[in-house]
């Protein structure tokens, strides 16, 4: 279920470094160089797969951008939060 | 240094799949899901990290979008092609 604007911005609130962008939210990620970047978005890429959903990925030398966007609701939900929580925690 | 417009040309018809986008060159890889799409990821970031030449990478579920350019000559260069062809050849 598509979360309304008032739950976004609350969950927002406790869902650290992550921000609206486009449709969807995102948070940038800064790593010491490009190995250690690409060797998180293994460790994010793995929890996606776990929760069978998946941001896009950008890899800009030592940071990654993560957004995510529930398509099939077209727009946000829970399942997006809850991967911003997580990819959070492997930080 | 710098490649001239026509050698852009030139070489991008030797490059198959990459085009001129923005001001680097890019192509798409289109693969069955995510997983296999970030395990293509990790293949090309080693082919960066020997080359010492790091493309921005966008991985979007099954898709990956490689774009290179050289920064520090503010064009593209022979560099950026050698990448491209060799990426083209673990795909």
């Amino acid at each position: 279920m598509r979360l309304t604007y008032e739950q976004i911005l609350d969950k927002l609130g406790e869902t650290v470094g992550w921000e609206r962008r486009g449709d969807g939210i995102s948070r940038v990620f800064k790593f010491r160089d490009f190995k250690e970047a690409v060797a998180f978005v293994n460790k994010a890429a793995e929890v996606a797969e776990e929760m069978d959903h998946h941001p896009d990925i950008l890899i800009t030398y030592n940071t990654v951008q993560l957004s995510v966007f529930t398509h099939s609701e077209g727009g946000l939900t829970d399942k997006d939060f809850a991967l911003a929580k997580k990819v959070n925690q492997i930080v």
